[in-house]
């Protein structure tokens, strides 16, 4: 059995724990603190960065891209970058807008002060001016995901993609915590809807951080 | 002629530029500042995010690894990611060893604090204890490219690949900035010497910021 380093909460994390479940691949999960890594993740990755996954010989890939791109060439069963070479660029483009905008504005400081400093020893208070501003934030982000999901059956194109799952790692992460308020945007919630529905997607459905329950609909298909 | 919207010192820009003209591609440069994007960038890239290369029929590609990858798809004469699945894998755990930890602990502080705030409007002073802090990353980082130096012929293996161009990427733009001391790391200093001396490299060499120009041996080749 393959074995995946992770957080929880961190969206790269769950893009994997997607992009294997749509793969059929189920991996052991070894739970680690990303601002406290284990000696293990150390070996594996000098860097400390997650995700990492070993496969059944306990070689290592280690980082979000190099995961992402070894699925892609090495179960292309179920292929996550469909299309030709435009259709992938317009997927790695949606990638990009939800791993470094979405994650700037949005995931990190709602990750950071809800999170983090919860848990990591000798954190500051959450600085809540952070907080309001990535809900804030939040709006726009969700008009363009809702944008994109009105002109095409998913985010990137005719076929889900890692475009869907990046989206989705996301906006899972801070559903999970109860930042998103689903009524304000019927088109972004019936894409996610759609996306929640798979059964990739139960392998999240059934998360919990400790001593941090999730949002109350959470894990309902019906939100 | 293809052409790319970059910013002289983002280098994650650096690197395309490097792989393009490893590639033997020669776009057309389109200057941009990341703090204000222009209205043509958001045309083609609604995050704003650099680089955006647009072919020669002005269709574009967004994003660092959208466009390493369609490089790699429709460009492959001159390949960057050589190798099995497994050396890909290693190439990008080093790629995202310096586009995420060493761009957050050296590159992204001193660009901010040395570039950024000095051209845009309104901004605070340079935060110096972020500088230092950032200048003793650095260290650490150089020993541990200078251990993968010493094992293999280029970073990533036997043939120069993406994790070089990555590396190169960061350095040089802080090189530019004059803050590295090559005499501290004569192995890191030998590697950076044979990248530097690559016909593609020239690419970076004529660089200036207005205003800014680079430390005195920025463009030498014996530094």
């Amino acid at each position: 059995m393959s074995k995946l380093y992770q957080f929880t909460l961190d969206p790269y994390c769950r893009r994997v724990r997607l992009a294997l479940a749509e793969k059929g691949l189920t991996p052991q999960l070894a739970d680690e603190r990303p601002w406290a890594p284990s000696q293990q993740l150390l070996d594996l990755n000098p860097s400390g960065l997650l995700p990492v996954w070993a496969d059944e010989t306990g070689q290592a890939i280690c980082g979000i891209e190099a995961v992402g791109e070894f699925l892609e060439e090495r179960h292309p069963e179920k292929s996550l970058l469909p299309g030709n070479a435009w259709a992938r660029a317009e997927a790695r483009r949606i990638v990009a807008w939800f791993d470094v905008k979405f994650y700037t504005e949005v995931t990190e400081p709602l990750l950071t002060e809800k999170v983090v400093k919860r848990f990591m020893p000798g954190s500051a208070a959450p600085d809540m001016a952070r907080v309001r501003l990535a809900l804030q934030n939040l709006k726009p982000h969700l008009d363009y995901l809702a944008l994109l999901a009105e002109e095409r059956s998913w985010l990137a194109g005719d076929e889900l993609s890692l475009a869907d799952l990046a989206a989705a790692a996301h906006l899972s992460a801070i559903d999970y915590l109860g930042d998103i308020n689903w009524r304000e945007n019927q088109v972004a919630r019936s894409w996610y809807e759609r996306i929640k529905s798979r059964p990739a997607f139960r392998v999240l459905l059934s998360d919990t951080v400790a001593a941090m329950p999730p949002a109350p609909h959470y894990a309902e298909l019906d939100f």
